[in-house]
C-alpha cells in the first residue's frame, strides 16, 4: 500500500482531514480539517506567525477580505494572465488541462507552452479524451478565478482572491504611513485563497480552496545588497537544486558566485531554517529549486521554489521566495490612479517586494507523510512535540476504585502547563494505539501503584519505552523529555 | 461628532480597520483589518477559543470549507429560506430591501412580513425610490448566498457558506465516531461567512464577508433538563430583556418560571459571563433579548439574542443562543440520504443541537466604541489589557547617548514575557498619544536616570499616572499592574 494511501486512511480514521461535505459526496478539491487536524494546523500557523512575523519589529500580520473588486485583479494582472490552457472533448464535453493531458501522454513537462503550441501538439500526437477517447477541440484559455456578482442587480463584479498577496499590496501605502514610515516593512496574511482548478487532485496538494501564509516584505531597492543580520547567515549552507544538480552552498558564495542579492538570501536562509530546524524536515527530503528564466514569471527577478520530496508524489513545491520587484505596486498605481510612491531616505520611489509564500495545507500534508511510521502492527506519527495536537495524554488504568479520581487530579494539574488530553475509553492497548496515531509524544498512566506509592508510568511514543516516576517529579521529567532528553536516561536519574 | 464617527476615524488613523481595497474605492460591505486591528482580532478569537472550546474536554475546533456544494444548502433550507424581500425601482433600476424601505418610511419593524404584505404596504403608503423618487415594482425575493460555478464546464454549482454552522453539521457523524461516541459533543468553527446583503451598512455590523465564531453542541434531548455543572450557574443572574422589560433573574428562576431548559440556561449564563467578565462589557450596555414566537425561526425552540447598546446605533445583536433541536441534522439526513442517527444510552436518535453563535467583527467594533475615551485633547482606548494589541511599550527618552541601547535591552527582556512594542519615533508626547490610541495599557520610558540609577518611569494609560521603579522590580510591578493593581499604590510599595 502506498504511503500516501496510508496517510489518507489515517487522516480519515482519526479526523485529521476528510473530503469536505462528505455525506453529500463532496466536490473535488475541497477538504475539511477535523478536531486533531485543526489543532495541528493552528500550531503550524502559530509557529509560522511567531517565526516570520516575529523576525522584525516592523513586520505585522493583517487580515484582508477574501472577496476583492475586479479592478484589483486588473492591477495585479490576474484577469489577463491567471489562466489555464484547456481542451474540450468534442464527444463527451469533458474539459482537460491541455498541458497536463500532454504530460500524461509524453511524460514531459509542458507548462508554459502557448495555446497554439498545445493545439498543435495534441493534433500531432493524436491525443484523445482520457474519459471517452473522443477527439479534443482546439486549446483555449480559462481564467482560474471565481467571479462573484454583488448586490441585487448583480452589477458589481468581484472575485475570490487567488492568492493572499494582493491584500497586502493594496494595503501597503496606508500601513507604511501608520507604521512610522520605515522600511523594510513586512505585511503577512494567513488566509484562504481560491482557484477554480480544472483537475484538482493529489489530496491537499492541489485544492480549489486552500490556506496560504504569505509575508510581503517592502524594501528600498538601493538596500538590496545588505541586511542588518547578514552575518547570522553568511556561512549558513543552502541546499540548492539548480541545473539538475544538488549542491550545498553558503549564503556568502551564493551572493558572490550566483549573484543573488544579500537581502534575498537572508530570507531564503530563514525559510530553509524554518523547514529544517522548526518543522524537522529531513535535509535529504528538502531542496531550494532555482527556477530557470523560462520557468519563472517575467516579473520575478529571483525565484526559488521550496520543495519537499514525498514518497509517491515526488518533489513538491510547498513554498517559494519571490523577488517581485515593484511589479505589483506599479500595476495597482496604474489601474487605481493612486500613486504608490513613498518618500524615503531622501528619494521618491515605489518600494520593491520580496514575497515569502507558503502553502499551509501542502506543508501539513508533508508533515503527516514524512512523520508516518510503522513498527510491527503499530502505526505512529512522529511529529515534533510542538506540532502534535496534544503534548501528552493521561490514562486511568481502569475505571474503578480510586484510580479515575487520581488520574483526573493529575490531568487537571498537567493541563495548566501542557496541551493535555484525558482518555479513559477502551483498553489501555487501544488507548496507546489511538494516541500514537494522533502523535501524542508522551502518555501517563495511573494505576494501583499511583494510589499506594504516588508514582505513574510515562511512555515515550517513539521508543515505547516506559519509566516510573513519582508524581512530584512529573512536571520536571515531562518538561525535560519534551525538550529532547532521552526518557530511558531520565528514568535512571529521576525517580 | 458622533462616537461611531470618532471610532471610524481612529480605526483609519491607526489601522484597526479600513474599507477593503481602499485605493480602488472598495465595495460596500467589505473591510480589512490592519496591523493593530488584526492583533486585537486574534486576541479576541483566542480568548473565545480558550473560553468556549475549553469549557468541556469533548469540545473541539474544526475547520470546514467556505465553499460547499448546493445540496448542503438544500438540506439546510437556505436555498428556499435564506432570502430577502426586494423591490426594484421602475425608473432607475435600484434594488431596495422592501422591509427596510418600509421601516425608514414608517419607523416600524417590518421584518418577517411576506412578499405580498410588503407589496401591499408599499402601494398603500405610496413609498417611492429613495434615490430617484421613481415608482417601485412588486416585491420579490432574492437569495442572499453567493453562487459559484466549479470546473471548466461551470456545471457544478456551489455556494459560499452564509454561516459556519453547516460545516459542523455535515461533519457531525464522522466526529461523533472518531471522538469516542460521547455526548455532549461540541464542534466549533471560527471562520468567514458570506452574504450578498442588498444594502450593507453600519460599518462592521452588516458586512458581506464577516467572521463568525460558532459552537454547535450536539446533545441527547433526554438530558435537556440537566447539566453536570448546573450548580455553578443556578444562582447566577441573567440580564433578560423580554416583553419590553429588563429584569435580572437567576438561572434557577428562569428554569422554573420561564420554563427554559437547564442545559440551555447553563450555556446562556456562560455567554453572559464571557461578555461581562472576559470582555468587560458594562452591565448596563448588555442584555439577553428573548425573541418572541413571531420573531424566531420556526425550528428554534428557544432563542435569545445577545445585544450590546451602542451610542448611535442602539441595541445591536452581537451573538445568539439557539436551541435548533434536530432540525439541521434531519434536513441533511433527508437530502443526503445518509442516516444521521446515533446509538447512545441504549437508544437510536438524531441528537439535538444548541448553537452558540458570535459575530466577531460586531463584538470587535463594540469593544472599540465602548472603550473609546477622551480626556481633554487626549484620546485613549481603555481595552482590557488581555485584548490590547500590545501589553506594553518601551520608549527611549532621546535617541542619543547610552539611552537607546539601554532601552533596547529592557525591551528585549520584557518581550520574553509580554507583548511589547518599541517606539522611538517622534517626541515623547506623540509616542504617548500613539500608544494611548492603540490602547497599550502601560508604557516604560528610559531616561538619563535609567543609566545613572537603573530606574525607569512607568505610565498608566487610563490615569496617566507615572511612577519610577528600579529595573530589577520591573517585571513584578508590571505583572501586578496588569493583574489589576493600582499603579499609584504600587509606586508606594515597590521602588
Amino acid at each position: 500500500m502506498a504511503v500516501s494511501d496510508k496517510v489518507v486512511e489515517l487522516a480519515k480514521r482519526r479526523g485529521f482531514f476528510t473530503v469536505s461535505s462528505e455525506i453529500y459526496g463532496g466536490i473535488a478539491g475541497f477538504y475539511d480539517y477535523g478536531a486533531y487536524g485543526t489543532l495541528l494546523k493552528r500550531k503550524l500557523e502559530n509557529l509560522w506567525r511567531k517565526y516570520f512575523v516575529g523576525m522584525d519589529e516592523n513586520f505585522f500580520e493583517i487580515e484582508a477580505s477574501n472577496i476583492m473588486p475586479e479592478k484589483v485583479f486588473e492591477g495585479s494582472g490576474h484577469i489577463t494572465n491567471f489562466v489555464d490552457p484547456v481542451a474540450k472533448c468534442k464527444k463527451c464535453g469533458t474539459f482537460h488541462r491541455a498541458d497536463q493531458i500532454m504530460e500524461e501522454f509524453l511524460h514531459e513537462n509542458f507548462e508554459g507552452k502557448t495555446v497554439e503550441e498545445l493545439t498543435q501538439l495534441i493534433k500531432k500526437h493524436n491525443v484523445k479524451c482520457s474519459r471517452c477517447k473522443g477527439e479534443l477541440g482546439d486549446v483555449s484559455v480559462l481564467n482560474m478565478m471565481f467571479p462573484l456578482a454583488m448586490g441585487a442587480g448583480k452589477d458589481t463584479v468581484a472575485y475570490l482572491r487567488p492568492e493572499t498577496a494582493q491584500g497586502a499590496y493594496v494595503n501597503f501605502l496606508r500601513h507604511f504611513n501608520i507604521l512610522r514610515m520605515r522600511l523594510p516593512l513586512g505585511l503577512a496574511i494567513i488566509g484562504k485563497a481560491f482557484r477554480n482548478e480544472i483537475s484538482p487532485r493529489q489530496l491537499l496538494l492541489r485544492q480549489r480552496e486552500f490556506t496560504q501564509a504569505e509575508l510581503q516584505i517592502f524594501f528600498d531597492p538601493r538596500e538590496v545588497e545588505e541586511h542588518d543580520n547578514w552575518k547570522e547567515v553568511a556561512k549558513y549552507k543552502l541546499i540548492i537544486y539548480h541545473a539538475k544538480k544538488m549542491e550545498k552552498i553558503s549564503c556568502d558564495d551564493a551572493n558572490k558566485k550566483m549573484k543573488i542579492p544579500k537581502f534575498y538570501l537572508y530570507y531564503l536562509a530563514k525559510m530553509q531554517k524554518f523547514f529544517l530546524d522548526e518543522l524537522n524536515i529531513p535535509e535529504k527530503k528538502f531542496r531550494l529549486r532555482k527556477l530557470t528564466d523560462e520557468e519563472k514569471a517575467f516579473y520575478n527577478k529571483v525565484h526559488f521554489d521550496i520543495e519537499i520530496q514525498l514518497e509517491e508524489l515526488g518533489w513538491k513545491e510547498v513554498a517559494g521566495c519571490h523577488y517581485r520587484t515593484d511589479h505589483d505596486l506599479k500595476g495597482h498605481q496604474l489601474v487605481s490612479g493612486q500613486s504608490q510612491e513613498i518618500f524615503y531616505n531622501e528619494k521618491k520611489f515605489i518600494p520593491h517586494v520580496l514575497e515569502l509564500s507558503f502553502g499551509v495545507d501542502r506543508i501539513l500534508y508533508s508533515l503527516l507523510e514524512l512523520n508516518y511510521a510503522e513498527d510491527k502492527d503499530r502505526v505512529y506519527l512522529k511529529l515534533p512535540a510542538k506540532l502534535s495536537p496534544f503534548t501528552l495524554a493521561v490514562f486511568p488504568l481502569v475505571n474503578k476504585d480510586k484510580i479515575p479520581k487520581k488520574a483526573e487530579e493529575i490531568f487537571e494539574e498537567l493541563k495548566k502547563h501542557f496541551d493535555a488530553i484525558y482518555d479513559d475509553s477502551g483498553s489501555i492497548g487501544k488507548r496507546y494505539y489511538r494516541q500514537d496515531e494522533i502523535s501524542t509524544p508522551v502518555t501517563i498512566t495511573c494505576d494501583y501503584q499511583t494510589i499506594s506509592e504516588n508514582t505513574v508510568t510515562i511512555r515515550d511514543r517513539d521508543s515505547t519505552h516506559q519509566i516510573r516516576v513519582n508524581t512530584k517529579n512529573l512536571k520536571t521529567v515531562l518538561t525535560k523529555f519534551l525538550e529532547g532528553e532521552n526518557l530511558e536516561r531520565l528514568g535512571k536519574t529521576v525517580k
